[in-house]
């Protein structure tokens, strides 16, 4: 299926010109206040995947919303992150943050999506993954009025675009995209995964099929929030940094292992980050 | 004891013949969907070092039916594993796995065992570890038809086969193995592990006695369960396969320790299929 | 704003002078018995970093008094740690400590707070964080007679001191600090962080903002009580060693590193204190 | 104070002499059956530092009977061992173990104490640590028939022996000594520790106030059950073996740590096992 649309492919220009050296008189405030609501009983791994990518991005404040049965694995992980019953009322929790990343794992909680949605404000950057995005479609939920990030599979986009896999074209995508509210950016994630914005769609060339295990997206999805929570450039950009970021450190541990954990990703990310932010100071 | 039967001795060519470099366009659910079941309040380690196994050695996705118990110490491990109560109701678990292992650790838990027997299908892949090959034996059970593993140790085999240990040769062992449905494949553990199919039998001339501790046999299990769920060359060689690599791992782990960890292995098995694949791939 | 204080420069020479090379016929008895008392089900993660930076500081014996279901996790993190619930009668395990260290992550809990300050005793080192802070200033609470120690950030120390942050300048801190009972030493987080005591200052002007991230200050109460514990030069110096070595050790890490996890610092610690203990031990 | 006795000083040598290089056809069950009991809900870090040392030390297999709140921090640990509730009977735990250690954090549980001592048989190896040593010493409780090691700090040494610590000289040692049964080995734990048996006596020259933390003996306690529960050599070698080897191995950390902690032992212990098997493989 030949397309018309010029897909511009992303490099590791997109770290450099995204991941900055953070300013002397800056504190954790600074950063992103970060909550995270997903994680049923049986899905608990998504939301420690989620807030070990964000945390080890470099965020400022992490929040993990989660049924409580997931507090103790989450705090023998990471006990930097504070953690929150998703069962009880989370206005306050939400109010409180600068992004909001919702869905990892969250199974049919329909009732804690309907609640986010109608409790962000059009400042807050929203990020819908995993059965959000699910409920989202079969629900036919309006999204809020805010920045909201869009993080599915084909699978997912199916559902939500109504677009079969096979016509899930570049075209065919930028025009679903926009039946959504406009600056609504998707992240569709498949072999080589793809970001669409209103007016501009960008191409991954790297990561492989060493990434093909489960949790991956999870992954992906907190390191976004990370980013996004401390990097102002514009949201694309920090998005997008985020989307290469993730496959530059797996391809970078694909050299030596023949599956990639994600939480080995996320272990990697502050010595990347470190890298990226010093070749900027160097070119200044 | 004599015996006519040439047991075919395993090589690292197993190794090269069967882990072979991933497609570019391919996701996790072609790496295989596993469901592990096992893991009783006392045993939960059991299927913690399964789950170890079955995420390093490249699994799609793993899930873990166990005691409630075990839920948070499995996720303190592994997030990238998903857990569900193993009272419950597990057939759709089992209808949409591709691999079903079940028994490590699974203590007097006939009723689950049963209900595994009879949900499972002729396509799917079953192996049975411990615990199952116990009640196997003692409760007289008939195995279904599925692509069936056992990995029983020698006394596991004895209640089995109703073989005595003394008793075990390899042409005893393939007589016995021939009472079982066709196609079965039976991995008996012992000092050099022996791998016996319909037709065929292999004999494991690496390993030491640095492998003599607990929770190495549900290692292997989980590694069995990844090789399978992975390689399709034949299901023969993906166990084969696994066996060797277990071995093989501890064999050098053993250069410098004394006693090799179950958990230590899978922490290796990216690095060592890595080099395998990247073998195959330079002769090609 | 011009300031008439002159505040002494911290360096390395206040970690040469009070980190001494253990005398021979010691025991865990002499490194000092500590008492953390924080966490709730939410901020679990505070005490477990608390813990984790005064145990790998060298601290004698810890225990950590905190929410039950935070047990789990700090042990899966640290069996070196006891535990205990903080809404049980805490007298005994106060009375027979050496340091007592309250307040990260202890949120509204008011009562455990002023039992707290009811039974400590001059000869103890008491070390307020956190929500103990907060609620010290909220509740108008006296300090009882002890060696106190009280770490806020900006914000927490215009509650205590009414100082608004923009007034927070040396002089108004020593006015304010004079306040509270003599002898009290105040760690003032920020950008770089000061410490004053009744007669004199301390500026520290190494670290950075690869720290800005959730639970560092965490980590700095909980190496302040294993330093104050154990180093006995002076309750001062025991306090600024402690301060310095925090970010000693991330600006060590953030050589490769764009943000410097709570965590890290902790894991770090003992070869820190080594390198100083062997200068100081050289030079002699 | 003078002394008659003439203490042997423990060297390497008793390494070479016990660690032996494994036998090829060997399997876990000849490598010891260890019970721990212990940990209450308070000190449940007690039984895990016991565990990871047994199990890092190469027994066959570790059962811990412990309270059930300390079941999911020991799996996040070491899935290797299995757990059972300690408030249960223990009977036919006690019965198929070759080692039982019993006392780290063991707390008030008399009950759990007198059950097993009442239990074990002349040919099983009891190790009492911690707690039970106390209980021992205030109920004036005997000691079974069975191939005892007493593991006490001196105060607790005090407790059993009626020796203040400044008359605990060889001499008196030796002298309480011989009121417990015959055979029954005294690992006294202070600054050189040292081990009488009926007519011999031992000194550590190594180790030193690096060791000086919460958590070491418990460490300890748990190496003697792994060492004896596979050197047959003689009980007496073993326990010397794990003395020297726990002290040797902190020695070695020390190098570049200012305190080292209990679980980093266990963590070198297949390692250094490694070295000194070898060593004696080369002489042979």
């Amino acid at each position: 299926m030949a397309s018309d649309v010029l897909m511009k492919k992303l490099t590791q220009a997109i770290l450099e010109q995204t991941i900055t050296k953070r300013a002397n008189a800056t504190h954790k405030g600074d950063y992103g206040r970060i909550l995270i609501i997903g994680g049923t009983e049986q899905y608990g791994g998504a939301v420690i995947m989620n807030a070990l990518a964000a945390v080890h991005s470099g965020a400022g404040l992490v929040t993990v919303a989660t049924h409580p049965s997931n507090f103790t694995a989450l705090h023998s992980h990471l006990p930097e992150a504070m953690v929150t019953d998703y069962t009880q009322d989370l206005t306050s929790f939400i109010r409180s943050a600068d992004v909001i990343l919702i869905g990892s794992g969250l199974g049919e909680q329909l009732t804690i999506l309907t609640t986010t949605l109608s409790s962000v404000t059009p400042e807050q950057i929203l990020i819908l993954d995993g059965s959000a995005l699910t409920l989202l479609a079969e629900h036919q939920l309006n999204l809020p009025d805010a920045r909201v990030v869009l993080t599915p599979h084909q699978m997912e986009w199916q559902r939500l675009s109504r677009l079969e896999i096979a016509e899930q074209t570049p075209e065919n995508n930028l025009t679903a995209l926009a039946t959504f509210p406009a600056q609504t950016i998707l992240v569709l994630k498949k072999c080589h995964t793809q970001i669409y914005t209103e007016n501009d769609s960008f191409e991954l060339t790297i990561g492989g099929p060493y990434q093909a295990t489960g949790g991956m997206g999870d992954t992906l999805a907190g390191m976004i929030a990370g980013f996004v929570g401390q990097f102002h450039v514009s949201l694309e950009n920090a998005v997008l940094a985020a989307v290469y970021a993730h496959s530059a450190i797996a391809d970078d541990l694909a050299r030596e292992r023949y599956v990639v954990l994600p939480t080995q990703i996320s272990a990697e990310l502050p010595k990347l980050m470190h890298r990226y932010a010093e070749k900027k100071t160097d070119k200044l």
